[in-house]
């Protein structure tokens, strides 16, 4: 259950393998090739094995001379489509491009796991061939969000694992967070926010109080300070680094707050088109803009990674382009970098551990 | 329980009344007067009853000529905290400026009320003086979300009155957001989602495919159309005019694109003065990035109008500022020139006897 970097050795350069499914994006290979060679061209210290029609593959991977000797084609002659569902592709899914991709992290050929294919399928496989860690009920999709902090994102989760959460879950989606924002954003000592719809204690559903008082009491020894309950508005704040949710409406979340900026920029974009005074200053402020729609795009953000198995894997949007395959393979290649599953699967049996303990003492027994 | 809009004679002028809580609000009853002079100086057919400290509220309104006759002063000594819970609020709340605003509708007075104050305690004294309309079970709040579509903005409901909502609740929610985007926005059709985290029918908490095949059986009958399941990303779409949620999620929803409004708003500025360049390319374009920022204003969005009550009652923003609260008044305005509440309750009377018949005919009994 290592995930500890799988490494190429090509005459001086070691490198870290990443895993990538090539098939189930909604802009098929091509955008996902270019992914890769956008990638290999900034990082001398990433190599691929990627998965799919090595027919059609083969072609579009030998023709970029950066991926020479760094990309390895597994041929996969199936695909799983996005109106496949989990459960069939879980009885079925051997010899699609995702099965094989996960099976490469599983047989430790390959450090974290790329794929722009249907999520549901690929947690369904991820969980199927990898299994959850120690300890995890449910794991989680955890996505990062551009926020005022000084990392300029926030990490927020559930995304979209599964629709339920009760507060043990919340509890380990906190820690999950945790490990995340502490190994993957440097931050020491990460404060985290429960997702509520206000700040007083007695607001939202039934359960949200018991996961309330598991999180405080779980701060110090998980080695964060909780904040409390959160509001959406708080997603994009400083108030915390971690916000932990349910995947129902954290998904929802995520892509309301997607489609916002969606429609801003459409609108500024608009707004830049009215008159000749506004076209004339759009081109004074170019720089200005760009540095501005890099802030925002959706596509930076481009991630959510699985928590809770014993290996990572990065599910890229379904519609991401060159430069949204690039994103999800910048973060997977850190996330193998510093070891981060090791470290969290270390995370959530500490917990378990003091729980235990807690539950003990409470018992009054300690057998 | 009528609504039919309350009118005061002065001279030749025919006035709706609309009752106004004075001091609710973050910014204290000067922000709530600037919004009735704002109001009443570009409406000549509106006037208002002010409940509030009369001390502190004759002389903030004398002083203003646009007022003159067309304010009445209603002292209420007391008044209610962002802080009080609703059920002391519902208890105790006699005497209270929040209080004293909803009894002017329930005994004819105005038209409709309008408070910045606390949602919870608004929508106990609401429900407790008001009423729920016959047949419906959970009252909602729907709130206003700029959008693709013509009107430039979709209805969402639930955004925060319960959050719990089952099937049937959720079918209520769109009948009467169907109701609103028809008489508030003149939709004559009204496209209608269901918030879920996929499109696909399989997808989703429990209860949401009830949810989905009530409201799919109600579409002709309710003369709406049934888009099925939407996701976040909808919300700002032109993909239906109505999203019915329950109001864990809406709030959670409105407030994470509220908040990433603001942030990529804060963005743009920093972007504008950033350099020489930039700052005079804002200069240029001055008039079109002031037209896209009152497009994408929330304080222009705001309020949020409780449905399924004998009467109209729209909460502003705490924080809402002169804007805000004159933004919030013509909302109230509007829906007291359509008579609007009567139209919702006829609407939900007919979907109550449709249902019942519906049962009717599936037990095979007709008493």
């Amino acid at each position: 259950m290592s995930s500890a970097p799988k490494l190429q050795t090509a005459g001086d350069t070691t490198r870290i393998v990443i895993s990538v499914d090539a098939m189930g994006g909604d802009r098929g290979p091509a955008a996902v090739v270019a992914g890769l060679v956008a990638s290999a061209s900034k990082n001398a210290e990433i190599a691929f094995i990627l998965h799919g029609d090595e027919d059609e593959l083969g072609p579009l991977v030998s023709r970029q001379a950066s991926l020479a000797g760094r990309c390895e084609v597994r041929h996969a002659p199936r695909i799983v489509t996005m109106n496949d569902k989990p459960s069939q592709v879980m009885r079925n899914g051997q010899g699609t491009s995702m099965w094989s991709t996960i099976e490469s992290v599983k047989n430790g050929e390959a450090a974290v796991a790329v794929s722009c294919g249907n999520t549901g399928a690929l947690m369904a496989v991820s969980m199927l061939r990898l299994r959850k860690l120690p300890g995890i009920n449910r794991p989680a999709i955890a996505g990062l969000w551009p926020s005022r902090n000084p990392a300029g994102f926030n990490v927020i989760l559930d995304i979209g694992a599964d629709v339920r959460a009760d507060a043990e879950d919340l509890l380990q989606y906190g820690i999950m967070g945790v490990s995340y924002a502490r190994n993957g954003m440097n931050i020491a000592r990460p404060r985290v926010g429960l997702l509520n719809v206000g700040t007083e204690e007695h607001k939202g559903r039934a359960g949200m109080k018991d996961a309330f008082d598991l999180m405080a009491a779980h701060a110090e020894s998980g080695q964060y300070e909780f904040v409390g309950f959160v509001e959406g508005g708080d997603i994009p704040s400083d108030r915390c680094d971690v916000i932990v949710t349910d995947g129902f409406t954290g998904n929802v979340a995520i892509k309301t707050g997607e489609g916002t900026a969606k429609i801003i920029a459409d609108f500024l974009r608009d707004a830049f088109q009215a008159t000749f005074l506004s076209k004339m200053a759009a081109l004074l402020a170019l720089a200005s803009l760009k540095r501005l729609q890099k802030r925002i795009d959706p596509r930076r953000v481009n991630g959510g990674v699985f928590l809770g198995l014993n290996g990572t894997v990065v599910k890229s949007h379904g519609s991401a382009d060159a430069t949204g395959v690039s994103s999800a393979i910048k973060l997977a290649f850190q996330l193998a970098k510093t070891g981060f599953n090791d470290r969290l699967a270390a995370r959530v049996a500490n917990a378990a551990a003091g729980r235990q303990t807690m539950d003990m003492t409470k018992d009054g027994t300690s057998g």
